[in-house]
């Protein structure tokens, strides 16, 4: 209840502050006979890994992974699953300047009022790097979509700062430090950041995500739909400020006559629905957007106040991404991960006897 | 987990067909000693009901709803309230030729999925006729924090179509059809809505609600932040396709430097954050958009399978708002209400005996 | 959270007054395509029923429930199934003498500590007559047991006072108005009930439920264990201060050698297990009992305080039963059936795709 | 969902198999500002390791605690507290034989048929080992129940095979080895001891736990009462069988002139309810007992049957307690920490602005 667990039936909860012994959390719910080992989830925190590209932070962050339990002879039990990672470089001398005053834009203010304290290291649990976990556990709902329901999940950057960025090649996304699906367009971005990091200054950016494989029926109407979730969970990813699916806020500006999405015996005439009808998935791909506000920790001095509430500068030295937007892909795909996974469980709980007799249509995808 | 309940502490778990014999939903969590009767939810539903203007659908609704249980000498409890609404003009024979095929960009095919069959009578429980008791519920928690916390909710429309809309004047929104607070533009958004019912066509919208007056600290961090349980409870709302917070997706487009939020003993410089750092409510007025495409449910046919997956044509002939954005408003405040409330209660839960000793500067607001 | 919600994923919210308009609940989570009608319903409400004999309260609760949402044609949805009883026979008089004085034995002094009021008319939400949704609600998951799984639940009344009964003859509960299965002994019980009774006192009772041809594989470990829930489902039936499972108190005077039930491929060599072993359904019976305090309503004046906490004096002069267990066997049936179906749902998320290879073998049944 | 956390508002998600690299949990929803630190955990843990005495098991399991997050500067934070405690004492090659065989009155054939495959080293998840990290959690919420609310909790054991035990001298229980507070009978219980464990079987056991200054109003009506979660949080303790609460199943032969505690302004005559009215504190002492069975594992021949369906014997050569029922004294109060605990945080939630104007009047305890 004190929100540190995301789900209801393949729940993750997580636990760790950036600067304390270790960061873990507990995987509940995974059905057993899934074949999972630490590299598995390795794959996908050294995507997320801090210093993987000369564009993101240089902290040297390990971020190795252990499974402590639920996993007995290469396969998963059913039993909840333990995940730790140890901190080892945690340099605590950058940070004791901050302990008494608030940072803008981040987190400090807000704690102290809700707790009337906080641990000031590096941000301590609103520390972006409290994600890693997301990374670990949306790997093993990850594996067990791929394996058991054909779903797979994939991302790319789809903004930063004034440069929108299309998919003309998802085969190039790992091969960039940008996860960008653009590939000639690598050297507009480069340029971006290098003028934004000389600038002592930081730049917003978007992602986008897509769910294909997903069987039609995944989601629960009213409240907890397939959508709402999956606005819950990006909105729950540091800096997301907004959150679209399918055609997203330009569906204010359309007509209904384009928007909707007829139907036909060969497939979708669209997809302007992302994916989801009613809160319940259509077969069709599960495409998402969020927005994520430009980092508050830059070399630009910036006003604040004390704990007392005098007046102080802040200026944040550390070593600090000028775009998080690019790490937060691998997030955005863990989170769809945990919801859709999430969401199999729950469709299959109530409805794991029903039979459907209408056919199932393919999905639009255009090109 | 069937998705009926929203929140976790103030919980509201709701159930009805749009042509079944009744709605309801019981309130639970509701602290005792608040004084409450049924006028002070019929206030509220009188706001979002159909017939409410020539703009919205002309089905006539009474919507008249008792409270029974939970209220005990004009005051709550503390035991949970139990609210109904019976339907009384159902007009089943509308809805007949809908049974066998699916009407486009509704959830008719996805429940069909889902569950094997629907109740295909007005859409049953996926008919915008559930947001009744969301806003029934939401009069609630509403009188709750006006009273007790002095926090106040206020919506209007932003967005029709091509037509962007301010606020030049909040106290006119009550006295249009639109919600509307630019009273200088109501012209244009009737001639909209006439363009686009002549056209047998729908159009989008989008929606903008304030929480002012919320204390610094409700939220939690990590998974269920304000801002993310905001964004779910906006996108469970029947049609939303994206939510925004402060910024929202223009985030992307920023600068850090003019995105954060600087601090001075004096109150905050900007909104960008839109009331919430790190998941947690800043003392800011908590500002969110939705964006709601424009419903499927239009005179112009739409290409269709039937349940046996042959083609079919559809026509919505039924009585219909050509722009179901306008009745979101009060929805999108029940559901901001129902946020909060749940967030405070969270909140002193834990956090009860904490006496913060930093002070809480003003929030800003421009003019 | 406030504790009117039973389940997880087959989940009972319930609300309402003894003397209020109505009691109503809302069962979320069953499954579709089940056939369900009222009749279904009615047949184990009226099990419960006061005034079904003479032995029972004379009050006139005509208990007709209605479905309001979640079947369509006769079979569920899949949607929130909403149910309501009308208070009709409520006859308010009788207990406005209690408005000011605590009833020892009830819960008056403890609702007014915990919410600083109460709804004193006959209890309000502290009645007993709150159960009845219990028996609705379980009547739902009891006919999906009974037609999908094959799983059946009885009851019978184990004790009354200083009589303690066995189960000579199980088919003889219905046709007794004590649930008693050893029909030789009704007289027994007769003249224990009138001798209590004329002394306008009340006598105890315990109850005992067998849950039959259950699968083995139900119940989470640790926490969730299938006994843990059925002792907490028993536990918060009014009036409940024990609660067995299998061997139950006994087992703290058995050897290991004694307790231990055998298994060999004919089947188990006992059941002290009662049916659970680490949480889990064994596959055989699951046989549980619940002892019931005698009701605190009687005619016997008993010493109390008033709200200011002078010295009061309080008689209970309304219909009142002097045996409330002989009431509690439909009601614990019912719990079970609550507790088994929501097992059975969270199993089948998890498992559903779990083949054992190991073979099932037969329950240990005596006779 | 998989029945790894308990509580509601304080939460602890465990996990962790018996011969696996470690057991942890997350003890989320501590309200901030409570000193802690390891010591507080481990003075509890020493209590229950096995070792402790010549009684109990004589594995070296040095069950050395670390906290991982959530305490800063020696005061919790508010964010949620990671445990961890290293598995070191392992000796997997004790359990090889059991891996193909279920043993009697153990986990090992209804993890099987749940999941398919169990961890069979030690009983993996299903090991009493698992009970560790509930009394390391329970260190914490006892600790604020003390130091906060001034609430404090105690057990002993109650029964030992044939010998029933009171409670002459409760200063006794930590000086000798059976948590007994009849100090005079210790030799009785040696002999016992010695007895069973010759005959290479075990024995049973019932605890009782006393929780003292309770103010009235915690727990929440109808299905969440206190004595209902108590109750489950008894019977989920491995080996439990039966659980009463104040009068327990006595009550079944009871009258109610006997039974009700009537009400004075100089306190309650009698506490047959054990501390619960309607499921809410009374603000007199919480009693309950629960009743353990003796444990499967003995050195006496069982018969089973292999993974296979075919005979086999089963023999537990193994490091095990002749009576478990001796260390569930501290792992019975950890639970009833949680539980009070769990229930204090809900009763703020909903009733914190509550004043009642009622008099408390004094708890009755007798000599």
């Amino acid at each position: 209840m004190s929100g540190n667990t995301f789900g209801t039936l393949f729940t993750v909860t997580s636990f760790g502050e950036s600067h304390g012994p270790a960061l873990g959390c507990v995987v509940d719910g995974c059905p057993p006979g899934l074949a999972l080992d630490e590299a598995d989830l390795q794959r996908q925190l050294d995507r997320r890994r801090p210093g993987r590209s000369k564009h993101t932070t240089q902290r040297r962050e390990a971020d190795a992974v252990r499974i402590l339990s639920g996993v007995f002879e290469g396969e998963t039990t059913g039993t909840p699953i333990g995940l730790l990672i140890e901190n080892t470089d945690q340099r605590s001398r950058d940070y004791t300047e901050i302990a008494g005053r608030f940072r803008p834009g981040h987190a400090d203010y807000t704690y102290q009022h809700k707790y009337g304290r906080r641990d000031y290291r590096g941000g301590g649990r609103a520390s972006a790097r409290e994600t890693a976990m997301r990374v670990a556990a949306g790997a093993i709902a990850r594996k067990y979509l791929a394996e058991r329901l054909g779903v797979t999940i994939r991302g790319r950057l789809a903004q930063m700062g004034e440069i929108e960025l299309g998919a003309s090649d998802w085969s190039a996304v790992e091969d960039n430090e940008f996860f960008c699906a653009e590939p000639e367009r690598l050297a507009e971005l480069e340029a971006l950041v290098q003028e934004v990091r000389k600038a002592g200054d930081s730049v917003g950016a978007a992602v986008a995500i897509e769910v294909r494989g997903l069987p039609p029926g995944l989601g629960e109407p009213v409240f907890d739909r397939l959508d709402a979730d999956l606005a819950k969970a990006l909105m729950s990813i540091n800096a997301v400020k907004g959150v679209e699916i399918g055609a997203g806020m330009a569906a204010a500006g359309q007509r209904g006559s384009a928007h909707r999405d007829e139907l036909t015996p060969e497939g979708f005439a669209g997809n302007s629905a992302g994916g989801v009808l009613g809160g319940i998935s259509s077969g069709q791909d599960l495409v998402a957007r969020a927005a994520l506000k430009p980092t508050s920790s830059m070399l630009i001095p910036g006003r604040s106040i004390d704990t007392a509430g005098e007046p102080a500068s802040v200026v944040t030295k550390g070593r600090h991404d000028p775009c998080v937007g690019i790490r937060a892909v691998p997030i955005a795909e863990a989170m769809a991960a945990l919801t859709v996974m999430d969401h199999w469980l729950r469709h299959r709980a109530q409805n794991a006897d029903v039979t459907p007799s209408t056919p199932v249509i393919p999905a639009h995808r255009p090109e």
